[in-house]
C-alpha cells in the first residue's frame, strides 16, 4: 500500500498555558500523517521528532530528494507498518516548519516573536500535541515512539497523561538533562549569540537563506561531534586527508574537517537560529522528575507499557541514562517494561541510521 | 630546598629547518628551569608543555597569584623533585609566550608573521628543543615527561632522538591524533576566524586583552568538553542552577554553562588565537609514524625506557590510544616499557588536576 502521506496545520485560538506561567495564543501545529485510521481509531502511533527534525518523518515531496528523517522506519511493511498504523508526527511548537516558533508572527502585532517568544518546555510540546490530537477526535493511541527529543515527548506523555498510550517507545534519550548535552547546546548557543549577523534575533532572513549563519554552524559542528562516538568517528574519517591540500598548509583539511564543514555550514541554510536557541532551552530544562519529589515518583504515574532502548555509545544520551530509568521502575515495583541496550558503535545518531540494530525491538514493542 | 626558578630567552640565528620545508629563522626560545644542573649533567629532566601551556610549569613570579600549570607536581619533594632533578621547560615554538610564534616579527620586515608564519609540527617543536639543548651543552637527559601534547613531544624525542633521553614518560596522549580530537580543534578554529574581530590575523591586540575573541573563547568552551568527562561534569555540575535566574528564562543558566562561559571568555584574554590556530594545526598532524612505513617501525627506533600512562575516562586522548602504542611494543619485541591505565573518571585534564592518582608511577619511573 502506499504510504498516503498527508500534511496539514491547524490554527488553535485558545490559549496554550505553558510550564512556566506563560501563554502562547493564537497557535499553529503543522503535522503529518501516513498510512490510515482504522473505524474504532485504535491504530494510530505518534512520532515525535529531535531538536532539528520536523513533522516531516517518511516520504518525499514533489521536488524533494531527501526523504523524511525517520523513512527507513516508516512505510508499508517497514518497523512502524503504515499497512497497520495510522502515524502522526507533529512539528513541536518552538520550531521552524510551520508549528508556532518563535520567528511566528506575534498577534496582534504581525511582527515575529524573536526574543518574546515564551521559553516551552518538553512538557508544553506534549501539551500542545495532546490538544492538537483532541481537535483530531483522537483521545487515545496506540503508541508513542521517538528518539532523543523524541525520546523525551515519548516519556513526558507516559507521565503527564497516564492513560493516553498504550505504549511508549522512548530512543537514544534520558529522563533528565545531562551537564555534557547542556555543555554541547552551550556552545552553538554562544556562538549563535555572538554571531553579528544573527543581531539579537533581528537578523535579515534573506541572508540566511543565502549564505547561512557562521555562528549556527560552528555550533552545529560540535553537536556533530556529540551525534558520534570515537569509533564510528575512526571508522569513517581515521585520519584520511583530502589530498588536494597539503599536511602543512595551515587550512589544509582532514576529512573530518571537510564533514564538519559541510554539515555546519549546509545546517545553517535550513534552520532558524532563534528556533535552535529556544529547542536548546528546552532540552537543557528537560527533567521528568520536575514537580515530583524524585524520578521514582514521578515514573508510578506511568500506566503505559514502557519501552526503553538505548545506544551502546551513545555520547550524548550515555546508555546508563536509560538503565536508571529502568532501575526506577524495577524498584518501584513497575514490571510493564523492558530495557534494551543496543549494541551500536555508531553514537547517538543510531537511532537514525542503524534502524536494523533495533528495528525489531520496535516492531515487537509495538505488536506485542 | 628552594624552587630556584629561573627564566630565560635564548636567541638562535642559524635556521630552523622545519618539517615542512619551510625554515624559522631567526627564532627565540624561552624557558624556565628549576633546581640545579649536577656536575656530570646527568640530573635533567625536560618538561613538555600542553596546547596552551607555557615554560612557566612551578612557582610562582613575583604579582602572580596561581602557580605554574604543574605545581603540584615539580619542586622539592614532588613526584619531579628539584632537590634530586634539573629541570627545563621551554616554550614550545609556534606558541605566544616568548618563543617566536606568529605573532612575532619576522625578521627583516618587524612586522608580525601572522599567516606567514610556517605550520610547525610536534616534530619541529622537538627539534628546536634539541637545539636549544645543545646551546645549553646538554647532550643526553635523564627524562623527558609530558601530558597531552607535552606527552607527543616526549614520545616524538624518544623516535627522532633516540639516544637522548633515558627515560620517557607519556602521559594523556596518543600516537597520531584521532579524528575526534582534530573534530574538536576545527570547532575551535572556525569559531576564531568566523569572528569578525579576527580579521584574518589583523586583530587589534589592544581589542584582545581588554575583551577577548569571542570566537576562540566559544572555541575553547567546546574544548572543555573534550577536557572533562561525563562521570566528572555529572560530580561537578549536575543539573545544578544559578539560583538568581528563573528556569523558564531563555538566558537563565546552569551551572555548567556557568563554568564555560567562566573558562571561555577567561581564556581569550591570555591567548592568542593564531597560536591557537598554529598550534592546533601541530596536534592535528601529529602522526608518530609519518616517515616510517608503520607505527611499529617508528617505534623500533626507541632506546629509552618508556612509561606510557592513560587515563581511564580520557575522552580527548582515549586510554586505547596509548594501549596501541604498548601492544606495537609489545609485538616488535621491547620489553623496555611500562603501560598505566590511571583509574580516574575526572576524564583528559585528570594529569593536570588529579596527581595523587599517578605520582607514584612517575616517581618510579623516573628513579627506578
Amino acid at each position: 500500500m502506499s504510504l498516503n502521506l498527508q500534511t496539514y496545520t491547524e490554527h488553535f485560538t485558545n490559549p496554550l498555558y505553558l510550564e512556566s506561567g506563560r501563554i502562547l495564543e493564537p497557535y499553529d501545529i503543522t503535522y503529518e500523517t501516513y498510512g490510515a485510521l482504522n473505524d474504532d481509531k485504535s491504530n494510530v502511533v505518534v512520532v515525535c521528532h529531535a531538536l532539528t527534525g520536523s513533522h516531516h518523518a517518511a516520504g518525499l515531496y514533489e521536488n524533494e530528494t531527501k526523504s523524511g528523517w525517520w523513512d527507513g522506519f516508516i512505510g508499508s511493511g517497514k518497523a512502524i507498518d503504515t499497512d497497520k498504523y495510522f502515524v502522526i508526527c507533529s512539528n513541536v511548537i518552538g520550531s521552524c516548519f510551520g508549528s508556532t516558533g518563535p520567528m511566528s508572527l506575534q498577534h496582534p502585532y504581525q511582527e515575529p516573536y524573536r526574543y518574546k517568544f515564551p521559553v516551552v518546555s518538553i512538557k508544553d510540546m506534549v501539551k500542545a500535541q495532546r490538544i492538537l490530537f483532541d481537535r483530531l477526535d483522537i483521545h487515545r493511541v496506540h503508541a508513542i515512539v521517538g528518539g532523543s527529543m523524541g525520546g523525551m515527548q515519548a516519556l513526558q506523555f507516559a507521565i503527564h497523561y497516564p492513560n493516553f498510550a498504550n505504549k511508549i517507545i522512548a530512543l537514544a534519550t534520558t529522563h533528565a538533562t545531562q551537564p555534557w548535552a547542556i555543555a554541547f547546546n552551550k556552545v552553538a548557543q554562544e556562538s549563535i549569540l555572538n554571531d553579528p549577523d544573527f543581531k539579537q534575533g533581528y537578523y535579515d532572513p534573506d541572508l540566511l537563506k543565502e549564505q547561512g549563519l557562521s555562528g549556527m554552524a560552528v555550533g552545529r559542528m560540535a553537536g556533530h561531534i556529540s551525534f558520534l562516538s570515537h569509533e564510528s568517528m575512526r571508522k569513517k574519517f581515521g585520519r584520511d586527508y583530502k589530498l588536494t591540500d597539503g599536511l602543512y598548509e595551515l587550512f589544509g583539511k582532514f576529512q573530518v574537517e571537510s564533514y564538519l564543514e559541510y554539515n555546519g555550514y549546509n545546517f545553517t541554510k535550513w534552520f532558524d537560529p532563534l528556533a535552535y536557541l529556544y529547542i536548546t532551552k528546552a532540552i537543557n530544562i528537560y527533567d521528568l522528575s520536575r514537580g515530583f519529589d524524585s524520578l521514582a515518583e514521578a515514573l508510578k504515574r506511568v500506566t503505559s507499557t514502557l519501552s526503553l532502548i538505548s545506544f551502546r555509545n551513545d555520547l550524548l544520551f550515555r546508555n546508563f541514562e536509560m538503565k536508571e530509568v529502568a532501575d526506577e521502575l524495577k524498584k518501584i515495583g513497575n514490571k510493564n517494561y523492558t530495557y534494551i541496550d543496543v549494541e551500536s558503535d555508531y553514537g547517538h545518531d543510531a537511532f537514525l541510521v542503524e534502524l536494523n540494530k533495533f528495528e525489531k525491538h520496535v516492531k515487537d514493542a509495538l505488536n506485542g
